[in-house]
């Protein structure tokens, strides 16, 4: 059997995971917190488990009051765009990883191209692939990750079926500005090129910066599916429960797609979330992610500071960029086998996001974790 | 935008459970029980759901416990085949759908052709064509639906990448023989075609007929993919929890797809399920659930006697496939609409499970219901 995807191996993620559980390193690889979700959320799982009727097929698109409490949400923290219709507009998909595979399925045919800008999440080259679509990548330049407008055109054509963004992105934690969308809006007014844009980390936003979705732009709403997880919000990337907000005719695409890929998602997963959305009607455990996230950036950074380390700036998401300037390994993933196994800290190496392996010497950790945890890093980082 | 499925609607399943929620008919159609899974089952979901530690990210092939579990009870229940390797073999996906998308999505190319018999679940026709395959399908004639070996041997050719089995069938319940096996073997000896069998309903074979996976038949054991899920096996289609089992060459393609598909799936609900087979060491679960669906079987077809119903053969499954003699209505579906409208009676018209609409005056009834439900909808149909 001839592999469709030869060049795919175990992803980077699972195979750090692996090595640190090989070597007792502390896992800062893969992205996943290491506290638990609100136990509120916890006992509304449990509540949901143990009611009678709430185990067979929900809905397709997702349970109506989860739909519903998810356009409410979003309408609280997005004032300035319409709320999405949940019966039209909202799909409940198996996390974000489903829903960005329904989108592309759904709208990538053989030959198209599809924008995507690096370094980019390793799941979005090969699944652009197995659609016979042609990634078109753009480097997004370090220490800051913004798009250079120029060379995005350069690679858009009439061939351009979709422009997948990533904000805040992994793994820089850039974030698109305001002008960043005025730009892609103009760059694809008078074409019919669909946007998708990943914002599993919205609320992910430091230093007072504002959240800027693809919703909030009138000219990109209309052609965008944008995607959010639960995973990361209610720390619980092991429920796996996400969603696509895109106006109807675009939903109506998906929903086609996402009824063959998995037709529905846990029934009382759904309830529980629910439960919790609807509890949290002034957002304050959404709104609070900001302030929590952004004190154990602000915590890592500190703990990591004079001990050699070039800490790139983080506005956003669940990953600190950082290059060791006192010592030139062979290669990025050669420093993190390093780091893992010398140093027993588990990292991601940053040229595992790039197509072609690009190795700018740079390394992710992932600060979702205790401090107790990164505590314990740090002190064996400064070894 | 252009649709990729523009053929493609709300599914039947679906549109019959709408019409039942508006109608207030009793729901027959989609394919789900009204009781709730084994109390066990659910307080292990409450238990894992309240375990800290229990929520992030599961390992991408499944939480090895419950691919450990799984690979005993096929060992105890398939005892003349090898047991399946946990670590190489199996892979947990989001519900038999997920699995089914993926092994399509990982071994078809544009131009390949599959083998389906028809009827077929509404999903595989679509899932193919998205892959840029070719369904070919293969007609099961009522009331037996068994294939005819002559007909499957008309339409492989050397561009068979797949033959797609269902054992126990939907709708009609018929089941594959030690003999059908045997040909298909024949046929594929010196091809490299694939076979991808889906067992969802294999413990619900009736009469004593032995349980036959393609598991069981050395030769296909090495080319195929077998599907199968916890939704029917325990009462919880909504849990969204299935499995592929397959060779490890075969394996990794599916990882390969399934990784980018949804990556994994629902640590506590993996958990509870791990917890449920293991603790039925003896697969008295299992085993008893031939007994509870014949029963059922048996009941629901007692309330229709002589009520002017022609009621096919059920050799396995859920479904009572039924024709009504004294009426011949324009089309199946118009049949299934009025039995909802006027007899309060939701079902599904077979023709919705060939892609060309063949209607062949055949109605199915899920019988995977309560008695009270069961007598309810009979006492309906009979006036
Ligand atoms: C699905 S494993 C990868 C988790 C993640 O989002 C990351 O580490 O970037
Ligand atoms: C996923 S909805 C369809 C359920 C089912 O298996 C059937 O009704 O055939």
């Amino acid at each position: 059997l001839q592999s469709k995807l030869p060049d795919v191996g175990v992803s980077i993620f699972t195979q750090m995971t692996l090595l640190a559980q090989e070597t007792g390193a502390i896992n800062l690889a893969q992205g996943f917190p290491d506290y638990d979700p609100p136990q509120e959320l916890l006992e509304a799982l449990a509540r949901h488990a143990r009611t009678p009727g709430h185990h067979q097929y929900a809905p397709m698109p997702g349970l109506p009051r989860l739909r519903e409490a998810i356009a409410a949400q979003v309408a609280r923290l997005h004032a300035d765009a319409p709320a999405p219709d949940p019966a039209t507009e909202i799909t409940v998909t198996a996390g974000a990883t489903e829903a960005l595979y329904a989108v592309l399925a759904a709208v990538v045919r053989p030959g198209d191209e599809v924008v995507v800008f690096e370094p980019a999440y390793d799941l979005y080259g090969p699944a652009i692939r197995l659609q016979g679509g042609v990634p078109r990548y753009v480097r997004l330049p370090a220490p800051h990750f913004r798009p250079d407008w120029d060379a995005v055109r350069r690679v858009v054509s009439p061939r351009t079926r979709l422009v997948l963004v990533n904000t805040p992105h992994n793994p820089s934690g850039a974030l698109f500005t305001a002008d960043d969308w005025h730009e892609l809006a103009r760059l694809l007014d008078g074409t019919d090129a669909l946007v998708l844009s990943d914002e599993v980390y919205e609320h992910l936003v430091f230093d007072g910066a504002p959240r800027m979705s693809a919703r909030q732009h009138p000219a990109l709403r209309e052609r965008s599916f944008v995607l959010s997880s639960f995973g990361k919000t209610y720390h619980a990337t092991g429920w796996k429960v996400g969603y696509c907000i895109a106006p109807p005719a675009l939903t109506a695409e998906v929903r086609r797609v996402h009824q063959f890929l998995t037709f529905a998602v846990s029934t009382p997963t759904q309830h529980a979330l629910a439960d919790a959305l609807t509890a949290d009607a002034t957002d304050a455990h959404a709104r609070g992610l900001a302030g929590f996230y952004q004190q154990k950036r602000d915590e890592f950074r500190a703990l990591l500071d004079g001990a050699g380390w070039d800490l790139l700036p983080v506005p956003g998401g669940y990953f600190q960029l950082a290059r060791y300037d006192a010592f030139s390994p062979a290669s990025d993933l050669a420093f993190a086998q390093f780091l893992a196994r010398d140093k027993g800290v588990a990292v991601v190496p940053v040229s595992a996001f790039y197509h072609d392996g690009f190795d700018d010497g740079l390394i992710r950790f992932c600060f979702a974790k205790e401090s107790t945890t990164l505590q314990a890093a740090a002190a064996r980082l400064r070894q």
